[in-house]
């Protein structure tokens, strides 16, 4: 029986969280396919009662599993900690890390009836349609780092191997074949080493795959065009630090933060998240969107269980909540129906 | 005599820098300021006449000279140059390294009659007024780099002395204290340890400016917020790759790269170039925008001769002329004058 770790983790993550799994319940239970759910704590809660933000359960019952779904960690609580305990890095990278997570797909398309939410005018986002593949476990992340004192400076090294840096290529090359053959890799060629390395092996990699159109951006430049000229683009693939940027700021094309969902990928395993945090000014008060969470247990179906029928399912009943006008704080204007978490899982289950 | 070092270098750099200086020249006339102009070869153009990116006289003439105003540098035909000799790089990073130009300043503003031309909603720009301050001799680009072989592997390293980040932050509270008093810092303090001895300092300096409001913000975030909600920002200060892709992304809000002036200072001295490109596709056509160079010809008279009415009276013209309808290519919407690049510099002359 295929196994779900389920890490809810902190602040709204106790809340979206819930909502998608009783989603994927209801779609799995339809399609007569029994899935085992375990819980595992995460983050701030993980500390709070193993004192640690990544437990080794935890750890372990995510190598077991065939996927995991993590909610958000993090939390103002933690701040007095040292950067590398608190749960967002802790967490969130040893869980990457740990289970070699290294592609981090972010689908970013404009939902028509989320048109008017964005701050991007309707002409420039509609039929906005791209996949933003970041490099997840190499880079400036996980290079070595340090400090010295009197005088005080600090480092970080950002460093990419041949192999890490083809692995995350393929992903991207093999991706725009499913889609419209277009892939935009995006460096800063123009004053990095790491980046000079990503483009030869960009440039060497087009060559099996003579029918995607392969061009190159500078970081910055993609920046500015992600915002100019959003339709332009199909599939992004980038390395982690610029693909952080970059996924945060489109997600503005897809109307919020709050609908930006993820999957992060390692072989045959998968770790599904939304692309936001732990909001703990919201969290408990039954405000936070669920929906990228839900969209992100849509692309486990997809990419840890094949089961394309069901993830479009659950695709289509976000899209048709939308269209009814259902709408959390975060997506809201005016002469919405304005809802809260659980309502929002509710209409996506009765939309099924 | 004040002496202005000229380098107008490639691609359009060749056609927005003559309307620049007809412009400075008519207000120092007119304010009875003697200054003397002399050019020099940067850029390819450089090495097409000495073999050198930036030749050792251009370098010296930039040090001699009490200001520098550069157009743009690069283009295709140099391609084929190892990254660190080509124009962009071996120019513009000797440039500001030779000089210590660290404090790159690029005010982002919205001028009301190019609101329709950007792809925010009017509302989300009306009023956007802000200044970017990036730190522009240090970190990632400028550190140590290198190359393996079998298996190929590449690193940068990211560095930050306490003098670089103090200085750059030190800019940054005084421009915050000229303007509404509020500096949000960005950085990646959750990951990367440079960013953590930055925010270290940014908190000890912003006991000596208690009347500062000061915040701190993710680099993720930033992205996202200039698009979210842009009115939000007075002065950001960053780092230097952090502030190349935020500059990018913010001049999106001023409606066009073609507007973003900037200024590079290193105490007494100072650098002004626009913040685009040579842009080799338009290049030798009279299609160029010369607006952005022409404002940073305003920054000049501000910072480096505190002639504050003269800049004044540059950006005021330039105003006035988008007001009246005058339009370059990359500005133009249906009704628009669009004009070339000389013709945006007569009437730019014209308002003085
Ligand atoms: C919390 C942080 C370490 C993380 C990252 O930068 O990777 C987050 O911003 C994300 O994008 O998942
Ligand atoms: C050309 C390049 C090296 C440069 C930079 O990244 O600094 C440019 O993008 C800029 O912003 O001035």
């Amino acid at each position: 029986m295929p196994k779900i770790a389920v890490l809810p983790g902190d602040g709204i993550g106790q809340e979206i969280i819930p909502q998608a799994v009783r989603v994927l319940k209801a779609v799995l239970a339809e399609a007569d396919a029994d899935f085992e759910f375990q819980d595992y704590p995460v983050g701030g809660a993980a500390i709070e009662l193993v004192g640690k933000a990544l437990p080794d359960e935890t750890l372990q019952g995510c190598r077991e599993a065939d996927a995991v779904l993590l909610g958000a960690v993090g939390g103002h609580q933690w701040d007095h900690l040292p950067a590398s305990e608190r749960p967002e890095t802790a967490a969130l990278l040893g869980l990457r890390k740990g289970l070699n997570f290294y592609a981090n797909i972010r689908p970013v398309r404009m939902i028509p009836s989320l048109l008017a939410t964005s701050t991007l005018k309707e002409d420039v986002l509609d039929g906005v349609d791209m996949v933003v593949i970041r490099e997840l476990t190499g880079g400036v992340y996980f290079g070595e780092k340090g400090r010295s004192d009197n005088p005080r400076s600090a480092y970080d090294k950002m460093s990419y191997s041949e192999e890490e840096i083809r692995r995350i290529l393929v992903q991207g090359f093999e991706t725009a074949m499913l889609r419209n053959k277009k892939l935009c890799s995006v460096d800063k060629a123009n004053v990095l080493e790491t980046s000079r390395l990503w483009r030869e092996i960009a440039n060497e990699l087009a060559k099996e795959y003579p029918e995607v159109e392969l061009t190159h951006m500078y970081v910055d430049n993609a920046a500015m065009q992600l915002v100019r000229n959003p339709k332009q683009f199909d599939v992004i693939v980038t390395e982690n630090m610029f693909g952080d940027i970059l996924t945060d700021l489109a997600s503005m094309l897809g109307g919020s933060i709050g609908m930006l969902s993820s999957a992060s990928l390692s072989g045959s395993q998968g770790m599904y998240e939304p692309a936001h945090g732990s909001a703990p000014d919201i969290a408990g008060k039954n405000l936070a969107n669920p929906l990228a969470t839900i969209l992100s247990a849509a692309l486990m179906l997809r990419y840890s269980f094949g089961m394309e029928a069901e993830a479009l399912r659950i695709e289509n009943a976000v899209e048709k909540v939308l269209e009814q006008g259902y709408r959390t704080g975060d997506l809201a204007q005016a002469g919405d129906k304005v809802v809260g978490t659980i309502e929002m899982g509710d209409a996506v289950l009765a939309a099924l």
